[in-house]
């Protein structure tokens, strides 16, 4: 944390978190930050081409209600059990800020999304964190470990693989806290828990983020989904007016338009899959993904931070995480054809010249 | 709070903020929530119409340079004092975050913009409340009670009193912690602390928002300005990416055109003075105020609360606050003329019917 002598104390050892770049070069190819390659549809920017001055100078509605409608309608539940935010990075907040309190322990497998542990160490809550196994997938240990709140994040980042039916349910059954399921790539896998589970459990929130799929990033929008009880506490310690008028009408016209949301998950998902084999027939070592990302392992440590620089000499941007089992590879966005075309290409002649 | 059996301990007993209402009906008169009455100018439309589906696919800034840079300017420092966020309640929030440790005391003055004290409360904080002089100016007392942050709000919600320079630098000398400076409505006021104080003293944040004065309400956009240090603290536990695209663009637009804020202004000071004259003519006792409302006793509380919902009947919404101190009056938004010469209509009819 940068120094003030103002700073609370127990701030001084927390990590920033560290987003992936965001250059501004128009000549890079972006594979680092998991952004949708294609922009959302006309629909989406006919909502916000609709805006006018007076619903620019007024509050927006600080309930959300159109967008928790819209959403309620394509998850199947109700308005009640929907919550909106800017981003699900506010929701992943707000699950801390209304369930757990400083001192508590929140369970969260090991590796997975950074900002979790970022936004426990701000709360002031300690972490147990639970090994995944050997091939990456979740350890059922997690379930019967203490705690408040548990972050499980279906398909998990920065790893693609999904959490199965039957960890889910016994997390459900067994764990004492708050499960919270985020399902930021969910769109992209086999199987969501959207509909499903805040239907049948009142220890459950399942998180959805419109910045992946609906091409949505730059409008920071998030959703949740639990019992309404849940989603009553949240809404009581958000920010009263947590998502502008621009964020609300474009979320709800991107929810709206599932016709074309399903061009945009087919085009991602066949890429996804020539990438993968491209990986494989490169001779690396492609974890198949349930996201728009795919990590692959490099061979080793040495390799990986190589490639990565050369491929960034080259302007094309993919994400490398300094950390323990997953210090070896690199994870690839899904791009458009034609940007993955360029990183295969240019992975070829780096692989050729980097260390074992 | 809402009652799961998830809820923290701690927050059973908070009380959530209560907004003014936002009801959608197009024909009533809103004259409860301080909106600007006037639209944004072109250039802030045009900003937004120039988004296109890339700017909204790809994440935003997540230290929204741009519109830290056009803040720089207009305040005379340095992006790097400068901090944006999701609206002033985003910053009022980070404060507490970055400086107040659970248990320590907030120093705030009673009576002042109750979101304070919802979020102190979330936040686990303690509250040192000290009261208003009986005409609502700030009693220096303040300054030297003990306390991690202090709430100073200039000119003061919903008494519309500036808080003068030698109350200013008697907090910046002698108070222990951060001096939080709100000036929500300091564009409608005699003088604005926001170029000098950062740069003289590094225990002060100055907050500003684009919801009043700009006619961004919508958009949800705060500014924060300080020595960098603060500055470097609160963007190192604010959510990554707090400020979408459209936020930015918006706001960076409107703080570029200060012609047209200028007459925005000019139009809502000449619109208070002819509001506040009429609210005496009409036997009322309105305080002076430095804001784009007008605080007005009403005589007593049965008075104020018959008066309030007499107009809420015809359509005319004003803020009633029922807390010790205020609940005789009536906040009255500086509204457009017509609005103004409504409510003065209505007003005169119930205050001839109103009990005593």
């Amino acid at each position: 944390m940068p120094r003030t002598r103002f700073l609370r104390a127990s701030l001084r050892e927390v990590e920033p978190y560290t987003p992936g770049e965001q250059p501004k070069l128009p000549t890079l190819t972006k594979l680092n930050t998991n952004e949708n390659p294609y922009p959302p549809p006309a629909s989406v920017l006919r909502a916000l081409a609709e805006l006018d001055g007076d619903r620019l100078r007024r509050y927006p509605d600080p309930v959300a209600l159109e967008l928790r409608r819209a959403a309620a309608e394509l998850y199947g539940c109700a308005p009640e059990n929907v919550i909106a935010t800017n981003g699900s990075d506010e929701l992943l907040r707000l699950v801390l800020t209304a369930f757990v309190e400083p001192g508590d322990a929140v369970v969260l497998p090991d590796v997975t999304y950074s900002l979790y542990e970022t936004l426990i160490a701000i709360h002031g809550a300690t972490m147990t964190r639970v090994p995944l196994r050997p091939d990456f997938s979740f350890d059922e240990a997690m379930v019967d470990t203490a705690g408040a709140l548990m972050f499980l994040c279906h398909p998990n980042a920065p790893t693609g693989q999904p959490a199965a039916p039957a960890l889910i349910e016994a997390a459900l059954e067994r764990f004492a806290g708050v499960v919270v399921v985020d399902e930021a790539y969910a769109d992209f896998a086999e199987r969501s828990y959207a509909s499903a589970l805040p239907r049948r459990h009142d220890n459950v929130i399942v998180l959805r983020t419109l910045s992946k799929s609906y091409s949505l990033a730059g409008m920071r929008v998030g959703v949740g989904l639990a019992d309404a009880a849940l989603i009553d506490a949240l809404m009581a310690v958000k920010d009263s007016y947590n998502l502008d008028v621009a964020a609300q009408v474009t979320a709800t016209a991107a929810l709206r338009d599932q016709a074309a949301h399903a061009e945009s998950l087919a085009k991602i998902k066949a890429t996804r899959a020539r990438l993968t084999a491209a990986l494989r027939a490169l001779g690396l070592d492609p974890l198949p993904s349930q996201a728009n990302f795919v990590l692959t392992r490099m061979g080793s440590r040495a390799r990986a931070r190589s490639v990565w620089a050369a491929l960034r000499a080259d302007g094309i941007l993919v994400r490398y995480f300094d950390r323990p089992r997953v210090d070896d590879c690199l994870r690839i966005s899904v791009g458009a054809d034609a940007e993955i075309d360029r990183l295969l290409a240019r992975l070829e002649v780096h692989l050729a010249s980097a260390p074992g």
